[in-house]
């Protein structure tokens, strides 16, 4: 244990960095709260004027697309990084011709394309949900023919919160997924008879070094995340340690700098990839109370290139989303443990507009 | 203990309040970092315009004792605070005729006065050093005289970190005293033999409630507070349990909303109060990591209206500021446990920049 007393030479002064943050939700915001602690100040580019990251730090108002509004992003900053996984990355990649952003373009392009993903699960060992790749009419009712009825068909791009997927209870519908799914190329999972899902979030710094977080078990309703609790209950601990091994080799493959997210399926003693996300996650809201360092904290650290802060976990955490209508989004502060953590978005029935934590100390269990 | 994921319709959604804070250096930072969670930003009135808070929230630069700018800052406010005592009072009272200034200009009155700091004491039979007061230069030798060396003089008003004190070390240097001073009312302290200096935080809110913090064990070296340990080492439970008592039946007494602070002398198994600061404090910083609920977030709390929030230590917590010149600046990021709140205010000897807080977990004691 080091002396915190004790001055470290080795490590150098804060150099008031810039971090530019394409996107502007409220992972942009949370990232923002935890770079100023560490006088780094983010500047955002986002198509609404009212993002939420707008109250803590620079909005530039603009379109992913536009290269002018990724110049004058770009301009005078000191690292890049992004805060959504469709992000364009021909934006990424005009923005990395001024300044590096982490994670890379090769890694947002792996994270925006299930079949990618599954590919570098599958080259790592790690175990998939059985699929099918489709991309046409006559493509989608051979893979629901091969994968077997239920399954789900979705599309390979561009899905989030449970948005471009189609549930087949019979093979025979897979028409009806072309037109739902508008005829995208899609991807076709067997459905996992799964005890319950869980993710697990790792940071890789600049050097190489490679932290991961305690597995969360999370909570699905309507394809959003309602509830991620940490220590993950009921979860082997063969099977976090397994996943944690394999989220570390993924950053490994791909030469990962910042945080990743993945989510995993238990069932039956083993574990499935379902997908992952090159970015900061809903499912890890709770380091910001539940961990010595946070990931949003950790996230900037990696992108910054400074050390990365330990990822322990400090107690047992539950975070709740608080999603949709103003009623929902009656705060709980009555509860005097409550951690709120108010996104600043107008309440619309399905949007997530915050959440709240509560850790309970004490052992962990 | 209540059930998180019910939901309390006694609890209002969170208004989207905006709370002016006067003054916007680190303290003033600090506080909007905790409001933005909570879904409410911060204004801030400084005279510099490079103030620490100018990057967390709107920053006007102007005089508190220009009357344009202080109802430019209290336009459209909500609530309102300030973030150092040395605020005039009657720049408090202009924007209380706008909008409810927390704590009151009462508060913030006694809290810039150390003589009726130490009357308020005295009142509540709250234990104070010998002290005589002075404001002629005749005055100056007769307090020296009655309260005996070694003593110390302090200005009754605007002092901080070491600043407006005067050690005499003879009775017969009253009038080195006096120059020191600039003749300026002061108060003449008998020097306490003292174990070791404490402080205690507190808060109420505007329905009364009341919640303290673990008392606090601190280190000052040249005027300047260096660290801060919770649990404090050595100080016994019941003087601790007793200053609790005292630092709530100050905020009963001035009907107080918000944040306070009290520091304390123990000595020989007794304590001793040395002044108060009617505001969030130094030696609170490390409840950002180490209490449930920071006081700068229970202060914007209180403030606002709000449930308070529980102010239970999590662990063992050490806070180093980092004061001076910018090697002194350089991180503790090497120790992966180290939480670093950078101010963004320019290295110079003695000033704070920031400071470092370490939280060992496990039982406390």
């Amino acid at each position: 244990m080091s002396d915190p007393l004790r001055f470290n030479p080795r490590v150098a002064t804060i150099p008031f960095k810039r971090v530019g943050i394409l996107g502007g939700g409220q992972l942009g915001r949370m990232l923002a709260l935890a770079a100023h602690p560490l006088g780094i100040q983010c500047r955002f580019l986002d198509p609404a004027p009212d993002a939420p990251a707008g109250d803590v730090g620079e909005l530039i108002v603009g379109e992913f697309d536009d290269p002018t509004a990724l110049d004058r992003f770009a301009h005078g900053l000191d690292a890049a990084t992004f805060e959504f996984e469709n992000v364009p990355v021909a934006a990424v990649e005009q923005v990395a011709r001024t300044v590096t952003v982490s994670p890379s373009a090769l890694a947002l392009s792996v994270g925006q394309d299930r079949a990618r993903e599954k590919a570098l699960f599958q080259e790592l060992g790690i175990g998939v949900p059985r699929y099918r790749l489709a991309a046409t009419l006559e493509e989608y009712g051979r893979a629901a023919a091969e994968v077997g009825a239920p399954c789900v068909a979705k599309t390979r791009r561009m899905g989030y919160d449970g948005k471009g997927q189609h549930v087949l209870r019979s093979i025979a519908e897979a028409d009806h997924a072309w037109r739902a799914l508008g005829g995208a190329p899609a991807i076709f999972e067997a459905f996992v008879d799964f005890s319950f899902e869980f993710s697990v979030i790792g940071v890789r710094g600049v050097k190489g070094e490679i932290r991961t977080y305690a597995p969360i078990r999370n909570v699905h309703q309507g394809g959003i995340l309602r509830t991620s609790t940490v220590p993950a209950p009921g979860l082997p601990q063969a099977l976090g340690d397994a996943a944690r091994v394999h989220v570390a080799a993924i950053m490994e493959r791909l030469n990962y700098v910042g945080v990743l997210a993945v989510e995993f399926f238990a069932a039956d003693g083993t574990l499935l990839a379902n997908e992952m996300a090159p970015r900061v996650h809903n499912s890890g809201h709770w380091t910001i109370e539940g961990a010595v360092t946070s990931q949003f904290e950790n996230h900037i650290r990696a992108v910054c290139g400074l050390p990365l802060g330990d990822t322990s976990s400090r107690g047992t955490s539950v975070m709740h989303n608080i999603v949709g209508d103003p009623l929902n989004a009656a705060v709980r502060l009555a509860d005097p443990r409550a951690k709120l953590h108010w996104y600043g978005k107008e309440p619309r029935p399905g949007r997530k507009v915050g959440h709240v934590t509560i850790v309970t100390e004490g052992p962990t269990g």
